[in-house]
């Protein structure tokens, strides 16, 4: 089993929920790129646990320790390996989900891979908290593509029935993604969120969760980046996207629309806008055919609603080969779609990153990051 | 700009859609395998243009010649090379689409990123007729898996409006994929694809296009193939998946319903079925956090309308920087989803035999294949 | 098996002595580079076949023929496969090497590895003749570095006991290794050149064969190229050399000698030399800890005598697993060292261009072949 | 910059001669192994710093912490995080070598490519120190090859002109490899050693430093690992080896007296030996074509005498391009070669095992640890 992701700048993650510690290697970072640390820590505090009733209450710090590829704070280009210790962890609620898996949960999968060694406690390797060190490693790509001008954001589409503002896909602006990720429940509308708040808190009552879509923007992006077939931006993205846990589908564009249109109304005729070649629907979501146009990439994905409910469930006994009940306690979100917004942006600045090195170069990205 | 999918058996494909051929090099296939060419022609006939009034008119025998990794008719472990000549090709078409290029096609894309050196004619490498060197990849890794018991087959789900009954993804049987492939126009329920010709034909004459869903299917797969975060079953199935050109979005099990649902109504129990551990609604479609579970393999993606229609359509002059007018003439289709529906089974089955390798190595895939 | 070379520009081999055809596909190409096809001709005869006494009777046009990745004679950064057709093939001479396999031929551990499945005919993938492909790619990746100033060139450094004047390591002219290259017999001095052949042709008549040295050099490059560890030039330079069928060993500038040497012997002094920083004996090779310095680099490699000789030799039969006798007829080259010599200019090429694209991007290689 | 190794188990070292802690990632490996800490500690010990005087006085416990991937003492296959953090590290001894680069040191390459970023302090990422991670993991993977049998041993071959017996290699056995192992100063013959101590003494004495060859061996694998080309066993091992600093040139088998020989009698002619198929010489050293024939793997390797030495040396300065002479104070190794011979048994272990990954699949090997 292998959590790498990315191919010139790599980014490998350890760690299980309840180990000594978890973090992430990363490789390929262009040196002298001076760290942003307060940057870093603002960004990771979004997905942090324990902020709200919302999320989980196991309070960790996440303070995350660099111990390697830095020297008087600017990189080194060499690989920088980043330490998030484990601090807060109940073991003991976990035993016996060996045996009685809990269902959605990757007890059961896990177990027949390993033949049973697999490190269930807090969901070990599989746990959300692995997405901390993804964080950390999506601020330092965040960091390093403002250079070039290009933002990523991403905002709560919907939890439930509720649902925001979708992103105007054609005009999306820098101050408006900076400005939903000052939110602290990251919405378009603020009324849309009130009701989002509701469906959670709904759930949480009824000892029950909630699944929600996040919608995740990048502008400014140069046209030519990705390529045909199986390098196309979408493969990148989709690849990376899926290692968040519980995303269910992900979609481009006009997306799943685009399968009740006709190509007269997909189709996204380009058009001169202020001396620059430019598209009228952005239908395309920002890459055709695997490859950059220029205009915002948009990109839509669902996530399912926590598996860890408190209500009581069916299972088995993998031993009895019986069928089982199963109630389960411990901390959990009731919702998990707000806190997963940063780790969405993570994912996307990072294979975004990966495809300019790409095209340009270690040299040239090294070049732009010290100016 | 790489073509290549997979690992531990790779696919590189190659080939314009106007070039002299087109073709693949597959690695890692086991050796003694004894390539079943009858198979082989009448997967690959599925996807062949200029069968019906539905598909292009450009006519291709698509004769796949074998030009290495084969002695005797048996696979050697070599590269096995295949080369499918271009016959029926008519450049003359496509003059003129590098300065104003077609809406939603990667003209445009690509000239900025290949400087204009892009090869346009018919589309070039971006060309759906590239999936054709993926289709016979993928017969093989559809006879390979077979050997395990593992079927792959998938079935139109949706073109425009109209809608095939579903897979119940709890219970899909190999001899339902069997029979839906043996339709000339694959769907579970006959009315249904009748509806779906109808929605067609309407676009077809009103010079327009239309999109659509293809759902497919894999069973009998192990439970554990594959691994938490990016090298999960999904990641890998959805990078190959965006591969196939015209693939807007993706989707497992529940899928973006996944995102309007309650925990309790999302999760999905074990319980024991006959003396076997299954689950009760496969809402998971078949990998929890990226690790099969033995239940059937299920997703849907959203197919575009083809970007070529001949209603006029608004683009731009790149040399003059103007806004222009286009009517594009030439042979298209009026809906790709017919045709591309072998192309999933094949996408799907490479996916799934890379993971297998992976898990059980090639030696013991090599001894499988020879029984 | 899979046999490919590189990452950022990869070139995938397939094909047997004796299918249908060989080729290779090779992806990263920059877009706009007008081959030079007969700068690609006049380098692959330089390994062709049957050109004199010390090579193979077997007589191959070699006639490259490009299927895909052009349109009008320039690169469009689509894959490239090449394909050169197999036409003079006498398959009965190997019936029989199966069970009693060729003492130093791969025939023995092929058939442990695919079970028997393996093409012994010619030496089937094995062969020495897929080293035509590679010679194709590489001549490309000369021409792309030719645009850099970058010059590659090789020479033999000894047949048997006969040696050759070494390169001067400090001080290598592109204008010497274009003056070795276009020499039959490619040595800087003419008379260590006959006292190879001399070596060569008494090993013929006594029915033997005999190995040698290449020493190959790369000048003008850029410093900076490469990593620490294991992404070094010297890494990648030599899994590149031993892809060549024969390499027994390869070492850098003072080589094996640099383990007899003392350290104030060996260091390499920096100085200033026309206005740049030089060093003093260049017994780094042009890379120390994995990274150019910008002095030329220089390797050599130890070649195997032809495992094909007509001695009679022992072996067994795998089937009786009994000692046996072998007589091997068929054509070989007494020695190939000859003909190996573009074959090592060539991996080397690409090697140094997949260092190249790695560290300033596809868009700026693509920029400057199209100057 | 990338120093990561393997590919179904892979190795991504981290960390700075002086940073805050090395370490190393490892993925891919079983579920189920218990971990054999007692025979790392010995094992790193061997390599490990400040135990006699023919070593650098640099103090350092190298006390391994096991961050993640474990679980009660057993592997769970999730990626295995080990951090050793530098306690003992002077940084004021590399002031103004940024500046005045040392000769055979990266300090130049790294500066141009970096520029100047390099975190020059003890060598920053290329310092030796790197190889105690590569040490743990090597460790992990001779503890796994025990189990299928595999042992992997090496000697010092020579020191400057001292020279050891060879392997005699058509026969080395398990017991001699782990004599040698328990030795302070690896030689098969303890008269050889002592020769090789005075020369590095003498070395010492005369502020110089020396190098030396290292023998490799690798016993009781299957035939049938490897691939012909490039994913050959040469080529992986080679790519391992020149990983290790301060290595200069490999050879397997007969290596460059190969080159001097004539095939009848480089040739290794098969025998029926206890009833199973084996070879006279050896001179293949254990891989023909790149794959495995279950002979004796066998390599060896130059190393260059080390680069840091009191004696006064020539440079130049980088800023104001003018000649200079240098003098580097500071703790280092009159001769490396006795600390390098773990490290070498490590990266040969790490690519055995992944070749054996490859060919038997995570779960059989998974199967057969747990045993």
């Amino acid at each position: 089993m292998n959590s790498e992701f990315g191919e010139r700048i790599k980014v490998s993650i350890f760690g299980q929920s309840h180990s000594q510690a978890i973090g992430a290697v990363i490789t390929g970072l262009p040196a002298g790129l001076k760290l942003d640390t307060d940057y870093i820590d603002s960004f990771m505090k979004r997905r942090a646990p324990g902020r709200n009733i919302y999320s989980t209450q196991r309070k960790e710090p996440d303070k995350p320790s660099v111990v390697s590829g830095l020297a008087g704070g600017y990189t080194t280009g060499d690989p920088l390996c980043v330490v998030i210790k484990n601090t807060n962890t109940i073991s003991s609620d976990y035993t016996g989900f060996k045996d009685t898996p809990r269902p959605s949960h990757s007890d059961y999968p896990l177990f027949v891979k390993t033949g049973g060694y697999n490190d269930i406690r807090g969901g070990g390797h599989s746990s959300g908290r692995l997405t901390a060190p993804l964080c950390f490693a999506g601020a330092i790509a965040l960091q390093i593509l403002k250079k070039f001008g290009i933002e990523v954001g991403a905002h709560i589409y919907s939890i439930g029935g509720a649902e925001d503002t979708p992103f105007d896909m054609t005009d999306i602006s820098p101050e408006l993604l900076a400005k939903v990720k000052e939110k602290d429940f990251p919405t378009i509308s603020d009324d849309a969120g009130k009701l989002m708040r509701v469906e959670i808190e709904k759930a949480r009552l009824e000892l029950d969760s909630i699944g929600g879509i996040i919608e995740c923007a990048a502008v400014n992006l140069p046209a030519g980046l990705g390529s045909p077939m199986f390098d196309g931006v979408e493969n990148k993205i989709a690849a990376a996207v899926f290692g968040i846990p519980a995303v269910r589908g992900i979609e481009f564009g006009a997306g799943f629309k685009a399968s009740k249109m006709r190509g007269s109304e997909h189709n996204d005729p380009y058009f001169i806008k202020d001396g620059k070649i430019a598209t009228k629907t952005n239908n395309h979501g920002g890459a055709i055919g695997g490859i950059t146009t220029g205009m915002p990439l948009v990109f839509r994905a669902a996530i399912k609603p926590t598996p860890s409910i408190s209500k009581e469930q069916d299972t088995v006994s993998i031993s009895e080969m019986e069928n089982k009940k199963l109630a389960i306690k411990g901390r959990h979100d009731p919702c998990i779609v707000p806190r997963a917004v940063p780790v969405f942006e993570a994912v996307t600045a990072l294979a975004i990153l990966d495809l300019m090195i790409n095209e340009y170069g270690c040299r040239s990205i090294s070049d732009k990051v010290r100016e």
